[in-house]
């Protein structure tokens, strides 16, 4: 017991204070244990930050009955694709929002017709009348502020990524479980109509069973080396996506991954360590059943955004094109094609998807149904783009549970953390007895992102 | 007597109570004696109807600046259309909906957070805090509302068609002119991200000098039998907005028209009278500079809605294809091809053309700037379908003077009506003198709707 | 000679002075009289130019059995593709080319393995040892050619036109009913295999019956004023195609025109008479049972050669997209689309057209059928194409019949011509009694093309 | 050298009877000791077999003038798809044709005015008047006829395979080599428009450089378990091919691949021996400059043929789509897309490919030109399908020395072949020393195909 009490001195994983045979390995409460949202008993004594525009209502005044109470973190421009959003979904209503500049808080409630805004986070997230948060600050204060709203027992919608780091993601995920409080994560391609037509033929085996999954994905052009530059690699902030995806299509967990990667666009990179040296990737995913996954990715298309899936089934195939801002078709003397350029970027391109997961999300608070896209996919994609990481580098394939092995196994807490948790799949959870591989890990053995990083790729 | 000419010198509303010579032609006030909306003199003295859920705000409440205030008349389908566009559009809110059916009303008001709902259109046209209305109700109230908005100085939405008849047209846009307010006319298509490329290619004359001109619509089916009965034929229901769409695209004022029609689908219909009895029908139209503009339509293209143009202009050529819900496309033992079906029909079609009509109109009530589709879009369009419904029964070549000369100038009034007006193009005025016209008529030479709608087609 | 006068009152042709009892009223010899192609008594005394390169072989070498010889008159680029297309068909061989350049027919006598050539035409038509004659040399020869072939009882395949005026036509196509032969006129389109898709699918109800067919062709660019003038017009060589196509697709024989033309690319041929004025041209072609059919041609596409057909049935559409010489797409900064510009013009585009053309006929040779496309299709054609021309001038619809009636009825001669014929559609023949045509053309009204060709267009 | 001499009495591998340091390393003569084919000294003492329908011609009549007379070796399918393509050709002309069953050679002969069939395709390569063979014969006499050929000088076109095994296949390119000959293999998708069309894209720089080439094959349905049995795998008899447009494409010789294999389709497969038993299959190919290929195939469409590329370069992308017999669409009530099917198969798909790569060989006889499609092009597209068998199974990249070392090295025959060969690429050549190899053989280690289908895969 001391010794947990001193990891969470040192800021470490002390998951609720409770000894490890009382804490549940689910994390996950049992169903009929949670009250419905509307019913929950909120944090009243909450002492709140000074909302700018208006003081707290009158926690006294019940909300109208059946309606969820939404509060946005974040006002910048995926703040106001989810307020927009959420200003269409039935049954929701947004009634703060929040942004440190304070004004582009003030303008979006305008806006939407948000009732109050703050400079600060944490009024939205303690604000007695919220009852579930959108999380849509930058990604190094998501895993802080999912945490903060599972302490108080709110729903959480939060922008990809969980965290940028595993053992942070699982520490969350696990807070939402323990507080029971939904935990939606923003893997927005999930829901745009394109992707979605390929998922339900899949489902409704209109190309009968998946043979092949092909996806690729490429960037207009590369962001600049400052951004590249401790972002993780391509595998993690480009590719994650297209590794999410095609779990989400062949509807299994993935057994390994081999990965590839190269500098074509911007030289300049190429000294970045591990997989950040990368603008132009590509994946091979191994599922269940024969199924594998092809996945391209690079950093620059020249022609504008470009998304595609392609599915090969024992009874045909089905694929989506790349998304053009209208049909129109030119025909002049020098060329004769699309009359207009593919959409710019994600923004445009998946404007109905960010309206659809936010609408999605709604639903699922409004008839108190899990979120549709959990903690658990946030955190498999991670793990799917760490293990490229290290399939590129080491040029072989990488089965998953190397990744949790060695992330989590060198130290006794986030060996613990992990034996204990429901949420990793099958073939990710360590191989290995823990016992054993913290024996090994003293000396503890090189962390996976040293090993991403280490010498040149 | 005098009470209206001081009106009229002040620049209001004094219509049909003047002899022709004292009525300027224009019609319209010159643009410096407007005064900006939300300066406008309110009709305040105006003895509201109760409202269902609240009573009117306090008049001396000022509406915040700048921002416009609008009313819905109409509940139903396309009303609730537009007040999710109007929820979305900067500068203006919807403070009163209406609706015969008052839950319908009343829903609508809950969805789009409107202040005020109510059963009966005139507490939205005359409520002191509306500055604009938008009219959705069923076409035979187009006119008599147009002219109420008018009479209280509301500026006006009012979807296609502002009357069902040429002189209650003309009627309702004089009204508008001559009340300095403005006039909005639904012809959604022109909206259409599609239809504009095209207009933004020839407008930009990307394809060179416009040649060639070529639309083709298709309901997926067939209405029965009791709407098609008296709703004008195909060209007034349906080929009107191909028609307009023609002269949208060439940006000029059509010469003449000639048009055929035939009976494919419903063998039922072919006995109705004139127009009525065709299913199919096809259009030539010719246009300044020997361009012209071919037209098919027809109620049944049995794979879905089908809405597509082409141009082929001296340097290339510009086209749009049909929309689908998404870009996906399979290929299976059967049929490679689309995954899905075109889109049903024309509101999930144009939702966007809706949309961003909407928030045309919005915008130029902000900036008090001319409404983007017109009275005069409206009119021109109504005497096209007229004038192609002749052409189909006699077979021949049809000018549009004709359509005016027959309806106007049956009786002193209409014909007075006609020649005081500015708002008909060269080429659609009488090129008769009216006197003359006036003693043909007497006895009253038949009607152009009799004539369409005479004999067997 | 009042015998024959008598017999053209009782409503007989009396060409090439013939005593009635051997000339079949039908003109066309009953099926079982006709002999096979290889045992017919060929023109054995016939006097032979010399031949260039080689004797005559002795008429006593009888042929492979069941092979049909061809001789081909004229080797220009079109006249090698048919020689091309003859090599490649089985049964039949070319045995003797000719070319006024001779050098060009040597040239295509050894690309295409030709026993002999010749400078001479005659040499070609009157050589014992051919059997079928291919016509591929200018428009002005064809009739005279033609008639030649039939007295020497060679089955024809001749390139369109059959000839550049109405009476010739009649002639030609008469001159081989009666003698028994095949004329086969070079339609290229019919042989598409995208024009012939969509023949199926109309043939075999795929998308239920024809309501509309729509055609497209456009020409890169227009060709220089001096081909243009005296070419006939737009819808004489160019549009005709069109023309034919849409009766070929539709199966049934037109019932009246409407067309109209307008000049926007080479203003130089403006003040050309009649349809030569024209770059640019539209028709609505009026079928049996409502069907219609829009035509819209240009001269300059700017982007190639242009050519579409689609037809809307009541159970669907079915369309071709224009030709690229291969399936590659490209993607660049500036724009997305097809890889290559398509097909430059006719030669590339229909160049399997013109094979399969060539091998439909050679097929008919050698199992004695019908030729896939005759003089009456030729004929009908041509009567299309005038009768367009009126149309455009004259600003109305034209029935078939009026061609037939001002042509044929301006002397006795051709009104007889006509009168006797059975290759006349229901609706081309005079709708009034020859006599009285005769008094009417007495002085001889206007002929056809005094009438397109007079005034200002 | 009596060791040499007791290896060619075991039947392996004598090559040419020299010492390893007199025979040059690159096995072809200097161009300028190479005499034009019509001067060489042809084997004119050769007695033939007695050809059934004709003597050989007189060897002193000359050839025409530059003119190359072929022999055709087998008269199946494809050899009728080549003998079609010689007759077009310019400056050639087949003289003889060989088939076992000599019915089919003596129709092939008549079809394409060949002047004299046989049974014997000793008869074809040994003829006096033969200049150049194709070899059309089943994949197992390839490699001896090449080889027979070789001997008597003729220039040789063979469908791919060159052999079924390496050393084989090593011999017959030394043969043709030595002998001073062209080999010709027909890779025939090199010929293909639309591959052709992204190939001259990546010459031109079209879209800069390449960065990723992706290519997909499906075959309509898998051949039968027979077919697939002994036949090598899926990387032999089908992605072979792709393996060699990888590299046709990015005009490189690649340095590693990775490959993965599954079955689907047909589990009765799943029991053979190595990549027999995958009807699917990934290969990921490591180019230099970092370029990546792609690859994808299945024996099972369901939808027809599939063949399509795409490459993404810096400046935009290039793809090629799939091949339809024609270019209509069809719209009905339950699909809309391609009214027809796409190719059945390779005959269809690739029948322009065919008579391409047949005329340009036919050019670079008539030129004395290289051959556009080597035989170092075969043997490297062979060692590549054997390293993706070895990396399927062993699940790792594999480097395409190791196929050669393992091949050739575990007898010294082989491995003094290899050490004297100049046909090999870099990194294709042992990176160990013969001798070290030969030891390490001793006892000799399991050979490729031992490697490839041993145990399960």
């Amino acid at each position: 017991m001391r010794y947990f009490l001193l990891l969470c001195l040192l800021g470490r994983t002390c998951p609720f204070l409770l000894p490890p045979h009382l804490n549940p390995p689910n994390h996950i409460l049992p169903k009929s244990t949670l009250l419905p949202i509307q019913n929950r008993p909120l944090f009243s004594s909450t002492k709140l930050d000074p909302v700018v525009n208006d003081p707290n209502p009158d926690p006294q005044t019940p909300p109208p009955t059946g309606e969820i109470r939404i509060g946005v973190v974040g006002c910048g421009r995926i703040g106001l694709v989810h307020l927009s959003a959420i200003s269409k979904a039935p049954g929701v209503r947004c009634v703060i929002c929040s942004n440190p500049t304070v004004s582009k808080a003030e303008a979006a409630a305008k806006q939407f017709g948000v009732e109050r805004f703050t400079s600060k986070a944490e009024d939205v997230i303690n604000a007695a009348d919220v009852d579930a948060v959108w999380i849509c600050s930058p990604s190094q204060y998501h895993a802080d502020q999912i945490k903060a709203c599972a302490k108080v027992g709110k729903d959480i919608f939060c922008e990809k990524p969980i965290a940028t780091d595993l053992p942070e993601t699982v520490e969350a995920i696990n807070a939402c479980d323990e507080a029971g409080v939904k935990l939606m994560i923003g893997l927005q391609r999930r829901f745009d109509p394109n992707f979605l037509r390929i998922k339900d033929a899949i489902l409704s085996k209109e190309v009968g069973d998946s043979i092949v999954v092909k996806l690729c994905s490429r960037d207009p052009s590369p962001p600049p080396i400052e951004y590249v530059k401790g972002g993780g690699g391509i595998f993690a902030d480009m590719a994650v996506h297209d590794l999410d995806m095609s779990r989400f299509l062949v509807g299994e967990d993935p057994i390994e991954i081999l990965a590839i990667g190269s500098c074509h666009i911007d030289k300049a990179i190429e000294s970045l360590p591990g997989p950040e040296a990368y603008d132009t990737a590509s994946c091979l995913v191994r599922y269940p059943d024969g199924v594998t996954a092809h996945i391209d990715v690079c950093r620059q298309s020249s022609y504008g955004y470009d998304q595609r899936a392609e599915v090969l089934g024992t009874k045909g195939m089905i694929a989506t094109e790349n998304m053009y801002p209208n049909t129109a078709k030119i025909w002049t003397p020098n060329f004769t094609g699309n009359a207009d350029m593919p959409y710019d970027f994600f923004l445009e391109r998946y404007n109905e998807a960010y309206i659809k997961e936010t609408v999605a999300f709604c639903e699922a608070l409004v008839k108190d149904e899990p979120a549709p896209c959990t903690g658990k996919d946030g955190l498999v994609a991670l793990i799917m783009s760490m293990a490229a990481g290290i399939s590129a580098k080491e040029n072989r394939w990488v089965a998953f549970s190397e990744v949790v092995e060695t992330v989590c196994c060198t130290s006794p807490t986030s060996c613990f953390l992990v034996e204990g948790s429901a949420i990793f799949p099958d073939g990710f959870k360590p191989k290995k007895n823990p016992a054993e591989l913290l024996i090994a890990a003293n000396p503890p053995k090189q962390s996976i992102w040293e090993r991403m990083f280490s010498g040149s790729s």
